[in-house]
Order: structure tokens, then sequence, then C-alpha cells
């Protein structure tokens, strides 16, 4: 099996908001599509160990802001390199909250869907929510990131100026380019897995000393 | 609620290939996504009016081979345009078999990706399945045809071809251009959905008489 051939599939790369209780959170994803009419309703599938796939487990309701191709790096690493059981990912960021009380984001995204979970199932290491979508609206007629453009593009500029930084820089550790687990290490062994979402070596990125 | 809203979601194009008893059938589709790890399994969501929706819950087993941006929109038609129980949509046409049975093609696609049913879920107008990936290849480096892309350039180029056969030529039908449901009548009743996939009429292109 060649896992690059999977990488042949499509993705957007979007803002998965949600609220429980008081607590708002969200984090960086790369799946939906449209899984039924009447009513609409949409597939994603996140990470079970990230927050915010628990939050949407308990309160059955999510945002997903459709990100725009000149959304920044630090806007994706924000929500998608740390955790929100460590962090508050919102605090000095400007946010919108749709009717369902979840936040989105309008000024890097181009569409904002508000969905509510009817069906689940648990694959184990991701959990897949089926939705029904309760609002949708276009924020801007700018064009959607692809994941393939945020890996290609947007996250190679990011390494060109890591890389500029010199080569007397060292590597401490070693992070998942597909879900952001942090490897603490100069080398990764051999026949390294990701433990979160289960890809090779070949998908971590070099962190390098401050 | 703003449907555009929904178009900003990334979608390749697939050809979904299937086998039940000694009969072959495979359809156009949209949807794919990497659902999890630890085996890798995809989702998918299929109309479960077509006749491959019906096999692949009977045979449990498909392939899908990920469409080249080359991919012609006549082996779209052939596949996407018409249904398997009429026709046989793979008459004539050269194809390859992967090692669970199953059709796929080499020439159009960039890559072919081999499943296993293991879950699936009722949506009424859809059937989603969740399939461990079996086996999955790289084809070429052809890159892959997003689903903006066959909207806005190949089918519009067609749309172009049809127009250049003159005014005189006269509108016998629509086609709903997410799901290929056809209305046989010059014109769609007010507030007309396709009684398929449930998209307004504005998803639907006219058919002209020959």
């Amino acid at each position: 099996m060649d896992n690059k051939a999977l990488y042949s599939l499509q993705y957007g790369v979007f803002l998965l908001g949600t609220k429980c209780g008081d607590k708002i959170n969200a984090c960086i994803t790369n799946t939906c599509f449209q899984a039924a009419n009447g009513p609409t309703r949409i597939a994603i599938s996140v990470i079970k160990q990230n927050l915010t796939c628990e939050m949407i487990e308990e309160s059955g309701i999510f945002t997903l802001s459709v990100l725009a191709k000149t959304c920044s790096l630090e806007t994706i690493k924000r929500f998608g390199y740390q955790s929100g059981r460590t962090a508050d990912k919102f605090e000095g960021f400007e946010y919108s909250t749709a009717a369902n009380g979840c936040p989105y984001i309008k000024n890097e995204a181009c569409a904002v869907i508000e969905a509510k979970v009817c069906n689940k199932m648990d694959l184990g290491t991701h959990m897949l929510f089926i939705a029904e979508v309760t609002d949708a609206q276009l924020l801007s007629d700018k064009e959607a990131l692809t994941y393939a453009y945020y890996q290609s593009d947007i996250k190679t500029k990011a390494a060109v100026t890591t890389a500029g930084v010199g080569p007397e820089k060292k590597i401490k550790g070693w992070r998942c380019k597909i879900c952001g687990y942090e490897y603490v290490g100069a080398e990764l062994p051999d026949g390294f897995e990701c433990p979160i979402c289960g890809h090779p070596a070949d998908d971590f990125e070099p962190i390098y000393e401050e």
C-alpha cells in the first residue's frame, strides 16, 4: 500500500468551533463533506483526543469556518498547534458568535456553516459526526484554502523562514504535520508512527531550539 | 441559509467501482475523506438510488479511482449520466481490475484506492459507508481533478460546445448537475427540487433535442 495515494484526496481547511456550557474552543480540521439532503447534513471526522471533539460530543453543536486561502499561518498555529486543555485559544483573538452560540471567524474565512449533531460513529482514533446544517452563510468571495495549498505554500514558506535562522539551530523535537502532535527528542525512533493520528515519520517536521 | 456557502467545501471527483456476483458497475462521486487510522479507513456517501450503492451494500467492496484533471467529459458522462440498470457502462471501455475484483481506470486517474466496507449509516437520501483501505496505489503524477475545476472548466467548455449547435435547438429536459437525474419537459416547475438529491432548479442544466 502506498500512503501517498491517499494524499490525492481533496480537502479544505476548517476552523471547527464549539461551545459546551460556558466554555468555547476550536481546532483545525480538514474533513467535511455534504453527506445527505432533506435535511442537508454534513459529515466530519475529528481526532478523539482533541478537546473540541469531547465538547462536541457533549453539546452536539458546532460551527465550521471554511478558511480562506489568505488565512495566516499564525491563525492555523493558534488553533491547530496547541490544546484547549492548556491554553485559551481565543484569548486576544477577534471572533464572532453564531446563532447556536459557537465561535467562528470572519476575516480569514469565506463561509461559515452551523450544525447540530444528529448521529455519530466511534472509529477508534476518530469520532465521525453526522450533523444537520442549521445555517450557512457566505462571508466573502475569497477563494477557499485547500489542504494541498496549505501543505505546499503556507507551510513551506514557514519552513523557509525557519531554515533562515541558520544551520546552528538544533532540532529539539518533531511535529506531526497531520494532527500537530509533538515528539520530544532530536531523532524519531525507527518505524515511528504518530500515537494520535497514526501517520508515519515522513509526516513529521522538525521543531528547532529557540 | 445560503446553499452557496456549502459550495465552498472542497471535493475531488472519483469513479466509484464495485463488483457484485459477476456484475461490475461504477458511478461518479465527489465525497471521500480519510476518516480514521489504525487501520486506515475512508468515508464515502453515495446516493441510495444508484445501482452502485445497492451493489456495494451487498458485496461490501469497492474501488475509488481518483480522477485526474485531464479526465474527459465523455468518461464522466459515461459513468455519471446514465444508470447501470439500463446500460453496461463498461462496454467498449478500457478498464483494469483490482485485487478485490472491482473495476478501476488507469489512464484518466492519478490514484486508486481499494476498500472493504466495515460500517454504514442510512441517511435517507444517501448511504454513508466507512471502509477499510485494503490497498492504495499512485497511478500517475497527474494533478487530481477537483469538483470546482470540473464545474468551472470541464462542464463550462461542454456548455459552450452545446450552445454552439445553434439557437434553433429546443430544450427537451433538464439534468441535475449534482446527481444526474433527468427531468422530462421544457421548463422546470416553480420551486422544483431534484427528487433524488434534493438540489434546487439552479443546479439543473438543459438537455437539448438531438
